[in-house]
């Protein structure tokens, strides 16, 4: 059984091994999104979405910096994935 | 008697049997809208909905996984529905 | 004396006689709008309502599902009418 | 000296003969906006409005159902008036 | 030394030789903005304000009701005036 | 070293020479934004702001009045800048 | 390994050797975001976001002035980076 995104989103798995913020102080402001890296899972189809066109940036086996605390985490068949919007996803790390 | 939805709106039915979330850790953010797997049980004609166009990509039927604090609970017959708007459905089960 | 709503407006009757939602277990995020099945009365011309054009999807002697708290209490002739947006209501009922 | 009211603005003067809301029970969502019959006294001309292109649907001398707690009271040579945008007028009372 | 207001501002000066609202009872929604009387002393060129076309409906000299506790007080030469958004003038008193 | 400021914005200083405001009764609405005057040091291309054609209509040398808690305060060569967005100023003072 | 900023997304790395702000006084508008040096790293495609079309005006080596509240911190090898949204970046200092 495999998650399909609808419009936008894009289902991606966190990536544990290493820590990704190592700053000791933290500023007020950028406490508020933890970025955290992932790898692509599966891809939305994209096209008109909330009534704007959204062209698909990102494709299955990217790995990602996402906004941490944005998406929904969801469990599939024992595996944790995140569902998140593509504009959730800041960077692609190459 | 049965739910006509209008606009966007889907109605589906909650599926029970498995819990979704396993996860001992709940993060801030994601225990904001907690997923959850339901059934198609009626799509709306979409069409221009708050002056945008939205085409339905769901269809009777189709397992899906929507927002859980999302959308309104009705009873018919005896029968509880949800019935959402199509953006709160994130993604398909296939 | 009747009431001819504007716009997207729509008027309608509450239905009483059976409770729409029997479950016995709220959920926080459902509970802020509770269902409520309702007549059609009178439905608004529909045309271009803050720069959107709407399209009239109910007509009147439609048996509806709507958002309770959504709407306007008017009372005319001793009758009690609520009048609503097309967009707050959900579902017709067949 | 009268008032000419801009853009979608209409100046009503409210009826105060009877009373239009008599329910015994008042529900928390509906209380919010306390609608009131009134009668139209100067309409504005519409045209582009935040944007928008505005018709007006409202002419002098109509008795309509508006929302009490929008617009803005104005008192001229002794006489109250209240300035509301046509969107706060939810019905026409024929 | 004069103002030349920018957009779809307006300077106005204060009318205060009467005063404008005598209601005894002050209901809560409409006490948020209480109407006022000015005069309009610059008219802003209008044009793109915002992405918005704006169009100009007030001259100098006109007599303007407009929302007491909307725009900017702005001392100048030992005058005060007030610079609102045109959309904060209400109604012109013919 | 000089600062370009970017898209719709603009680069000014303020005027410290003489108190803008000496009206002695502030009043709640309007005290939220203090006005306060300033020489334009540096303005912005203008051009798609947001998805919105913006033209600029300051130019370097111009006196205006601006929003006092708008804008960004940057301190460059031993020098105060503040960094407003075009729509934060006023009023031009001829 | 880099990192590829996604639509309007701009990569920066905060310069730290001299303190940008030095006045004793601190209002409470400005205060809420602090303006900080950066040198930009890496520059996303921009195209449409969020439905509308933007346009890099940032180059890589570009010294500029940002909303330090903003953005989201990312450490990749040990390098502390900050991804904004373009329209975060105030100015270019030359």
């Amino acid at each position: 059984m495999k998650l399909v995104p609808l419009g936008d989103r894009v289902v991606i798995k966190a990536l544990k091994a290493e820590e990704t913020t190592k700053s000791g102080i933290v500023l007020p402001g950028q406490s508020k999104e933890k970025p955290q890296q992932a790898e692509v899972i599966a891809v939305g189809p994209g096209g008109v979405v909330d009534g704007k066109e959204v062209t698909m940036q990102v494709k299955t086996g990217d790995k990602v910096i996402y906004s941490k605390y944005s998406g929904t985490e969801v469990e599939l068949d024992g595996e944790e994935y995140i569902i998140v919007k593509q504009s959730d996803i800041l960077a692609i790390m190459e």
